[in-house]
């Protein structure tokens, strides 16, 4: 279970023992069943996330009605803004899968900063490498018909669309089930084969 | 000129005149000319900016046709995809008015870390901060109408329907020119005033 941490964490610095065993001292791998919430709008967390096996669903319930709007999959990772602003959430974290995670707080960074001053660098690093790449797919959102969002997804995120409901694939796209269902017999008359 | 980017600091460290003087002499603050180019598509660079007075646009060219994605003003910064990854820019930066930036690159950073560790700290606060953020606005983007999204940028940006042409507004809404107008006179005739 840790070495899917240790993988993902060597691309970009090398640990030795005494750095891989303060991490693993932490208590920080969990697992939850599918289903679980982890977090919910109106609650304060101080808890970060990292996904080593499974699936976490960002949604929020607008009049009643979910809008998801994020999925986080292996070797992502996932800073929730009440963890940052210090206000409640604005959203639901959910596990779509059975799942095992990293949870760590502030308190836990903290001391592993003041003991290996380099995971500051790496999480540094990681904050702006997300930061870039996640303007990036905000920019390609606005640019991008949701015919082209929709190929885009099968093209970068096949697994997703095996591993999720449609109506939660639908509104992470910005659209309702019924267009997604009439976009994808499109494409299918086009192609000749399912997408 | 200092003092603007000293007190957006103050927000989150103290710095102590050795500290203010390493930054000053690293000769970081400069002038550009409304419509100066600071990246263009194709190109690479390793300079990160943050606005002291001005605004810069971002922008993709798609078929000839410019797509605004965002604007960074005063006490903003943004860290181009391309200083990043090291590939080349997928868009241009351009200066929508006269502007002072500091402009800074990965070695400048690197010295400032060594001399000064805490400055590393700040940047992850920073970017984590931009990161929790950028998320947030992708998630209201998904979810709201474009007349939602104009009343929004109307409240929280007021400044930036003054400063930028609307047809750059139009495209950073995800709309048309044509389409912005009309919404723009439908919400005159609901409310009365111009908005």
């Amino acid at each position: 279970m840790e070495n899917i941490l240790f993988d993902y964490l060597a691309k970009y610095i090398s640990l030795n023992a005494d750095e891989k065993k303060a991490i693993i001292d932490l208590d920080i791998f969990k697992q939850y069943k599918k289903g679980t919430l982890l977090l919910k709008e109106g609650q304060f967390s101080d808890n970060g996330y990292f996904v080593i096996k499974g699936c976490i669903r960002c949604f929020y319930m607008i009049d009643g009605i979910e809008k998801t709007t994020a999925f986080y999959t292996e070797a992502e990772s996932l800073e929730p803004l009440c963890k940052i602003n210090k206000k409640p959430s604005d959203y639901y974290l959910s596990c779509v899968e059975d799942s095992i995670l990293i949870v760590a707080n502030s308190e836990m960074e903290q001391i592993i900063f003041r003991k290996f001053p380099k995971f500051e660098t790496l999480c540094r690093v990681l904050s702006e490498e997300l930061l870039a790449q996640t303007i990036t797919n905000f920019d390609d959102f606005k640019m991008a018909t949701p015919e082209q969002r929709y190929i885009h997804l099968c093209r970068t995120r096949p697994d997703l669309l095996q591993r999720v409901p449609q109506y939660q694939i639908a509104s992470f796209l910005g659209m309702t089930a019924q267009s997604l269902s009439r976009l994808r017999n499109r494409l299918v008359d086009k192609s000749g084969n399912k997408m």
